[in-house]
C-alpha cells in the first residue's frame, strides 16, 4: 500500500482504518459488524442520528415525534471502542489514493471503505418541484410533510370560518410505491378519524386523497394480488387510485396529470428515487439510476478495497437486482464485517446473498400487505398482516431506539383516535395557498369541488 | 352597545361574542372558564398549539420531544361546543368598533375581548443580537437551541479528530432569572453527565458553562436566601456565575461583557422580555416593557369589554406587581369566565385577586428552589425542592398534556443517563464557527481557553 507512505501528518497505521459513509442500516450494521476486528472505525455521517426510515411516515402524520425514531449515531456506537463518529460530510472520493475529502476541509485515509450513502428522491429532471412537492426521506423532510398536512386542514377552516367557502382540500400523493400507498393511507385516517372532532366549520372527512402511480397498479414490485389488495384497501379508505396516470406538470396548488389540472392542497412526492452522488465520485460503471454495480463482494470492479452497501449498490441476484429496502442493506453491512474478518485472516472473502425474508407495507390503521419468504412463503392482506407488521417493526426497534415511547405511542393513537404529535411549526404557509376571499363566481368543474362542510 | 349595529354583513348577535387572543396559559383557561356560559367564543392563535412553557427548556436540551409539551390547541378545546378555533395572528384591534384585523385579512367583531398574548424576549434595542444569540418562547426557539448545543459539540469533536485542537467549547447564558438558572444547569448536566461516554477526542465534562447576570444576584425576583442557594449549586454543578456583569456586545462566536471578549461556541438569550406588540394596539396606558396597565377587573382604563391576561397584563396587587408566569395567567384566565358571569346576570364583576401558591425553578439534575406560599410558607431547596417541581409539574400536566410520555421521559433520563431527543435538524452551522484548521500560533488569553480532551 505504497500510497499511505505519500500522506504526510499522520502516523502509519498500525490496524487497518475502516471509513464509513453514511449512518442508516447499511452504515450502521456494518460498523457494528467489525465491533470486534483489529481495525480502526471512523463513521462519517452528515447528520448527527440514525434515522429508522420505515416509521418515518409516521412522523409525517403526527403519530411519532422525531426523536421516537432516531437516535444519535454516536450514542448507537458509544460503547464500540474501535469506532469513533465524525459529524461531516463527503465530498469527494480518490479511490486511488485512498482517502475522502470532507465538507470541512480535512481528508481521511482509508485502507477499507463502504459507502452506504442510500438513495433520495428524484424528480424526473423536474427538480423545480421539490419545495411544490416534498418528498420522505430526513426527519426534516417528515416535518415538513406533517406541517403542510395539518395547515392545510387550519387554512381550510380559517377561509370557512371567513368567508363561508373553502377551496377543494385535496392531497395528491404522487406515486404508489410502499412510501406512496403509507402516505395516502395514512392522510385518509387523519382525515376520516382523527380530526373529526377538532374543527367546527370543515368536514375533515370530505376532503379528497388522490393517488397518482404511472404504471398499471400499485406496489409494483410486489406480487400481483397483493397489489390489487392493496387498491382495495386505499378504495375502502376513500383514497382515489389513479394507475396509468403519468404527472406532467406540478405547480403551486396544482398538478397536472393525464391532460388534467388538478387542485392540490398539498403534494407529496413518492414517485422515484435517486442514488447518492457519491456513487459517482467512485469513478465505475453506475446504473440508470446512479447506484454502483458491485460484484458477490459488493465491491464495484477493479476496487477490492471499496464495499458499497444498501440503496447505493447494485447488486444481482437470480438475475434480479436487490431492492433497495432496509433487509437488504442490514444484511450487507453484516457481510462486510465478514469480508473483513476473511482478509485479515488471509482467507477468501465469501459471496454476498440476499436471505429475502419478504416486503410488508401497511394501509391506514388497520390494514397492510406482506410478502411473506420466510420462515413460509405466502401472501397475507388486511389485519393479519398489519399485526405481522406491527410486530416485525416493534422488533427492529429494539437494541438502538428507544421502542417503549413507540409502542405507548402507537397504543394511544389506536385506542384514543388522538395523534399525540400534531405540531405545525415553521412556516404558516402552503405553496398556492393565499387568503381567498368570497367564493369566486364562475364554473369550477364540479369534480374538482370538495363539499364544504358543516 | 350601539356599534354592532354599525356593522355591515352579519347577523345580529343572539349571544356574547367573546374573541380570545393567545393560545398560552391565559388564554385557555380563560375559554375553559366560558364552557357552560351562552357566549361564542372564538379562540385565535397564530400557532396551532399550547406550548407548556416551565418545561420548555427540557425540549431544548433534548430531555423531551417538543410533541411532548405542546398540543392542538383545537384538541384541548374539541369538546367545548360554545367554542371554534381561528388559526391566524392579530394584526389590529379596533377597540371603539369592537373588532380585531386578522393577518387573513378577515375581521371579527366582538362583545367581549380578551388579550392573552404574553411576551417574547427583548434584547434591549440591539435586535442584531436575535440571530446571535436565541431565547426560549416557542417550540421553535427550543429545537434551535437544541441544534446549537448538540452541534457545538460535534463541530469540536471534528475539529478535535480532523487538527487535533479545538477553540473552547464556551456555553454563555446571558440572563439569570429562572429561565437563564434552568439553561445554565441543564447544559452543565449535558456536559457533564449525559455526553461523558459519546466523544472521542473531546471532553464535554471540561466545557464551561457562563452564566452572565447584570444584577446583584441570580433569580433576583427570588428571596435572598434562594439566591444564594442558586448561586451555590450552579457552581457545584461548575457553571461560572457573573453577577454584576453587564453584556456590551454579541457577535458571532463571542460576547462581550465586563469590557472583556468571551468566546462563545453557543449564546443564549435569557435577559429580558417584553410585552407583545398587541398590547399597543388599544391605545390605553403600557407600562416600560408593553404591558397593559389594567384594573382590579383586569381591564384597561375606560374599556370594560376588554381584558388583558396573563404576562401581557400589568397588575398591581398590595404594591407589587404581579409576575410573568403561569400561576396569575391561570387565574386571571378563570377570573375572566367569573366577570363574564356576573355581567350576564347583571351582578357587579368581583374583583381579581391573585393567590400566590410560590414560585420554584429547577437547577439541573436533582435540584431546584422554591418559594412556598401555600399550603405553608417555606424556602425550600436542594432535592426536596426538586422532588416538589417534579410533582407539581407532573399534576399541571395533566388533563390537556399527555403527561406519561413525559413522565417516561423523565425516568428513562434519570436513570440511564442518556437523553432521548438529540437530534440536530436542520443547518448545519453555528454563527462565527468555521473550520479553524490547524491550531493557530500566538497569544490566546489562558483564562479563555478550553484544554483539549481526549
Amino acid at each position: 500500500m505504497s500510497d499511505l507512505i505519500e500522506l504526510a501528518g499522520r502516523a502509519a497505521a498500525s490496524r487497518p482504518r475502516v471509513v464509513i459513509v453514511g449512518g442508516g442500516f447499511g452504515g450502521l450494521h456494518a460498523a457494528k459488524a467489525l465491533r470486534y476486528l483489529p481495525v480502526d472505525v471512523t463513521m462519517v455521517d452528515r447528520r448527527n442520528h440514525h434515522t429508522f426510515q420505515p416509521l418515518l411516515y409516521q412522523v409525517a402524520l403526527a403519530v411519532l415525534s422525531p426523536a421516537d425514531i432516531a437516535q444519535p449515531i454516536r450514542t448507537i456506537l458509544r460503547k464500540q471502542e474501535n469506532t469513533q463518529v465524525l459529524m461531516d460530510e463527503v465530498v469527494g472520493i480518490d479511490a486511488r489514493a485512498r482517502k475522502v475529502a470532507l465538507e470541512s476541509g480535512a481528508q481521511i485515509e482509508y485502507d477499507y471503505l463502504a459507502l452506504a450513502t442510500g438513495a433520495t428522491h428524484s424528480y424526473f429532471g423536474h427538480e423545480q418541484w421539490a419545495p411544490l412537492a416534498p418528498g420522505l426521506k430526513t426527519i426534516e423532510d417528515a416535518t415538513e410533510i406533517r406541517r403542510r398536512v395539518l395547515l392545510a386542514f387550519e387554512l381550510a377552516e380559517r377561509q370557512m370560518l371567513e368567508h363561508g367557502w373553502h377551496p377543494p382540500l385535496n392531497f395528491v400523493v404522487i406515486g404508489g410505491g410502499p412510501t406512496g400507498v403509507e402516505l395516502a393511507g395514512a392522510i385518509s385516517d387523519i382525515a376520516q378519524l382523527y380530526m373529526r372532532h377538532d374543527f367546527r366549520h370543515i368536514d375533515p372527512a370530505k376532503s379528497r386523497v388522490l393517488l397518482l402511480e404511472g404504471s398499471p397498479r400499485v406496489l409494483a414490485a410486489y406480487p400481483e394480488d397483493l397489489s390489487a389488495k392493496a387498491e382495495q384497501t386505499l378504495k375502502r379508505l376513500s383514497v382515489e387510485v389513479h394507475t396509468h396516470t403519468q404527472v406532467t406538470g406540478v405547480g403551486p396548488g396544482w398538478v397536472e396529470a393525464g391532460g388534467k389540472r388538478i387542485d392540490a392542497a398539498v403534494t407529496l412526492w413518492a414517485a422515484g428515487v435517486q442514488a447518492s452522488p457519491l456513487g459517482k465520485m467512485l469513478g465505475v460503471p453506475l446504473d440508470k439510476r446512479g447506484c454502483v454495480i458491485v460484484d458477490s463482494h459488493l465491491n464495484p470492479p477493479g476496487l477490492p478495497e471499496v464495499f458499497v452497501l444498501g440503496d447505493l449498490a447494485h447488486f444481482e441476484q437470480d438475475g434480479h437486482q436487490v431492492p433497495g429496502v432496509a433487509q437488504p442493506a442490514m444484511q450487507m453491512g453484516d457481510y462486510f464485517g465478514k469480508a473483513l474478518a476473511a482478509d485479515l485472516a488471509g482467507k477468501a472473502r465469501p459471496n454476498f446473498r440476499y436471505f429475502d425474508k419478504g416486503d410488508m407495507a401497511t394501509i391506514g390503521r388497520m390494514a397492510a400487505v406482506a410478502k411473506i419468504e420466510w420462515p413460509f412463503k405466502g401472501h397475507w392482506s388486511g389485519f393479519p398482516a398489519w399485526i405481522t407488521w406491527i410486530t416485525v417493526h416493534i422488533f427492529f426497534l429494539v437494541g438502538f431506539l428507544n421502542r417503549l415511547s413507540v409502542f405507548a405511542a402507537w397504543i394511544w393513537t389506536f385506542f384514543t383516535f388522538t395523534r399525540g404529535a400534531r405540531l405545525i411549526t415553521g412556516s404558516q404557509q402552503l405553496p398556492g395557498w393565499q387568503d381567498k376571499g368570497p367564493k369566486p363566481v364562475g364554473d369550477q368543474p364540479e369534480t374538482e369541488k370538495v363539499a364544504a362542510g358543516s
